[in-house]
């Protein structure tokens, strides 16, 4: 922006976030700019905050503002019971769903060997020391479903079956409230191949 | 989020962003979770540039990162033609257009009784005295085609008038690459009305 380097800083800063592009990092700037010094500031400490305290919980990987997350320091959880999933965000979303009572294993990602991302990139190895523990009794493979997600899911399959009798994954089918006529080919095929008695 | 304030106060303080809702707010900082401490420190920094470095040019209100905006340092600009515009942005959308070499007057926003917005708490005062400095003999009304950006539109001819004889405002009509099919009736009523010989 001519003659404002640093509005040109923040709007480069913001629009590299995912969904945020320069239109709307510049309406963010100028929303900031109007709200004088007292909104910039709350921002600029939140994300202190967020620097400062957030990391990784030491036992599972999920977002944690101290050694263990919350999930790791709740003693009610099924601890012979554990999920893998790519993400702290994808943790979130089972619980959100309310049913599982175990523990996780966040893997920090998914394989993607054209991004770059091998097995060493991703937390497999305290996956395995945490098996080799042998409290866990059942593995649920929670990945995405997405070509890479699969590989990933079928990477900690080998993993995990020398430890872990039972080994399980998120069922594929149809989505709650979705019409057939709309659902793509791959979900109603997966649906069908995986159809329960009624 | 469980256990985790400061990503909660991050959020709050994201979704306070006008287009921001609290799902995008939550990737957002996700986004800067993945990415180590660099990309949270580049937005921090950011921000801090933007809260100690950006202000008001002290001739036109105009964002400036010292004491006179670049329009106002611009000594090729006309400052016998002023144009009155509401915002900052405003004047970054005429100076898109590409056509004005005047030089600009930021109100600060627009008249809106309902919500508190009333003539001194916008740059009304500091308008006057260019005025009676004599230098200026056009001013182009700008504001918002909007219920508010027209009452505002009136106070600023009544302020203007007592000092300039040639008082303009941008035409309304049709907008470019528009359908009359698709547009609206009041600015068709404004295109017929302000109808020019061709």
């Amino acid at each position: 922006m001519k003659g404002l380097p640093s509005v040109d800083r923040a709007i480069r800063a913001l629009s590299r976030f995912p969904g945020v592009g320069p239109k709307s990092a510049q309406r963010m700037i100028f929303h900031l700019l109007r709200g004088e010094d007292k909104r910039a500031d709350e921002l600029i400490h939140a994300l202190e905050g967020l620097r400062d305290q957030v990391g990784c919980c030491r036992v599972c990987h999920n977002l944690a503002e101290g050694e263990r997350c919350w999930v790791c320091e709740d003693h009610s959880r099924d601890d012979t019971l554990l999920c893998v999933v790519e993400e702290s965000v994808d943790l979130m979303a089972m619980e959100r769903a309310g049913l599982y009572r175990g523990v996780y294993h966040v893997l920090g990602g998914r394989l993607n060997p054209l991004e770059g991302v091998e097995p060493e990139h991703l937390s497999f190895a305290s996956l395995q020391r945490r098996l080799e523990a042998g409290v866990i009794k059942e593995v649920v493979i929670a990945t995405n479903p997405t070509v890479e997600g699969e590989a990933t899911a079928h990477y900690i399959s080998q993993i995990v079956t020398p430890y872990i009798d039972r080994v399980t994954r998120l069922a594929y089918g149809l989505p709650m409230g979705g019409e057939l006529e709309y659902l793509d080919e791959s979900t109603l095929y997966q649906a069908l191949a995986g159809r329960r008695s009624f």
